[in-house]
């Protein structure tokens, strides 16, 4: 990689998230030890745009194989802290048809402890994807920032119910929130997305992107409403980090555009999409980290298609 | 209306389906005797486009209002057949969401004993809509005609499980089926929707329109994947209808545009989406029926802009 490789040419995207392996009960068979983790799939999803950073904690177990891949991919991984003990690990159980799962087990290991500390270096980064982790954690990370330019969190069931006060602590600051339906309508205490939507945007993001899996995502904001449709697949394999390969897309993409406004959030919609839709032809990161800038490109286009009313 | 009406200058539409007393067991609460059936709707939504005529049956009971407003707004009821007995009714209830429905109560009545039979006149239309009726029926319509150039079928659960054979018969005379995605998934015997898609164009339909609800419409054929979003609504009330709304308006549309490829259904999913957003805003056909050329076109174009990405 050189200098020339624009991903070096745009602001890097710093990612604070999970990282950890999960043990997967797939329609295609059990998956065990799959390296997965919200950082790891939005930092491998936002290098196809940008360069990026990543704050997470890993245990003496986490490959090194997997912090040299995000290394080649531009990926700054001086923030990814190893601790003594076992990674974050997340088991779980998917319906037949992909469409729902249920957590089977939770071990949060050497994430039970983590305090995101910001290399010095990453504290001036002015695009964050704030991942799923304690709301008072995303705190924490703003706290060391100065003055990033765009603040997008995600978020989950679990804190909207247990630590919905902080969570709103942490809505109150940032630029955007990236969840999905079933998050918005537990947070906005509604069933209609669109109330629901404008519930979300008085309590602090300026934009919402809500993603529906393979109906697609919405953006949501006080410039319009945009419709990013999924990219229809014809072998699903596994779902997880989807989501979060979706959200490092749209930071990456965004990035990369060096524009935050309305306009600049629906492509990077379409970029979520796309990025999400080849995360759940493999089973964890093994289909995202194999797309390249010629079947990206080749996907946005037929994505395109998809919703150009004036195609012949 | 003039002769200077654009609906009367397009090839009217042949919508063969049921004309029904609906009650129903809302979140807004219950509404009894709410005038309804595939052909009302679907008729209604048509003549928003084009002139429309309407093969189906009705008792007594079924008021002479429904009959004169349906000629108002063009539609040909010559085919309407008043039968001794009582109209056809259905009972359901909604769930709180609006998401999910159960039927309480089916009365055949009139409608048991319906055999369509079109009018002389009926037998040269171009452009039929054979509504959700028994499939051997709707065969026996197309025997009745002569040389239709687009025929349409939507299709219901109890006909896929219970006629099968019948039905199959029907998609392979018919250009094009509309169905819900759960109605797709039990046809094609699979779970994703592209595949399912694959399997129905091969047997027979060349276009295959699917009814997402809130999550939109999709289109497949030979010539590619169309997506046209729902229309964000802030207060659904009843989606009794929404789906023959969808489809009457998507030939209407079609009809009006005197063009069936690929590029007009496009069009056409669009203006039954945006029709059907209408409906699911009153209970029965009350918003429906409110429609105006200018709110319809106002409404098609907010939800072009959904799909904008070039949108600023």
């Amino acid at each position: 990689m050189t200098n020339a490789d624009p991903r070096f040419s745009a602001n890097p995207v710093l990612i604070v998230g999970s990282m950890a392996f999960d043990d997967l009960d797939l329609p295609s068979g059990r998956a065990r030890d799959v390296v997965g983790g919200s950082a790891t799939y939005a930092a491998i999803a936002a290098s196809l745009y940008t360069a990026a950073r990543v704050v997470g904690v890993v245990g003496h177990d986490f490959p090194d194989d997997t912090i040299a891949l995000l290394e080649s991919r531009g990926v700054d991984v001086s923030g990814i802290e190893r601790a003594s003990g076992k990674t974050f690990r997340w088991a779980g159980r998917y319906a037949a048809n992909l469409a729902s799962r249920e957590t089977l087990d939770t071990q949060l290991n050497v994430f039970a402890d983590f305090r995101p500390k910001l290399p010095e270096h990453f504290r001036d980064s002015k695009i964050v994807l704030l991942g799923n982790i304690h709301p008072s954690l995303q705190l924490e990370v703003l706290a060391q920032m100065r003055g990033p330019e765009l603040v997008v969190a995600d978020t989950m069931n679990f804190w909207i119910s247990g630590e919905r006060k902080t969570l709103l602590e942490v809505l109150a600051k940032v630029d955007a929130l990236v969840v999905n339906d079933e998050e918005l309508r537990q947070l906005a205490e509604d069933h209609n997305l669109k109330r629901c939507a404008r519930a979300v945007l008085k309590m602090g993001p300026r934009r919402l992107v809500v993603k529906r899996g393979d109906a697609g995502a919405m953006l949501f904001d006080a410039d319009g409403v945009f419709f990013a449709p999924a990219y229809p697949l014809e072998n699903e394999m596994d779902p997880t980090g989807a989501g979060d390969s979706f959200a490092g897309a749209v930071l990456g993409n965004l990035a990369r555009a060096q524009r935050f406004d309305h306009a600049a959030f629906r492509q990077a919609l379409l970029a979520g999409a796309t990025v999400a839709s080849f995360c759940v032809e493999g089973v964890g990161t093994t289909e995202l980290a194999k797309v390249t800038a010629q079947s990206l490109a080749l996907r946005v286009r037929e994505l395109m298609q998809l919703l150009d009313v004036n195609q012949l």
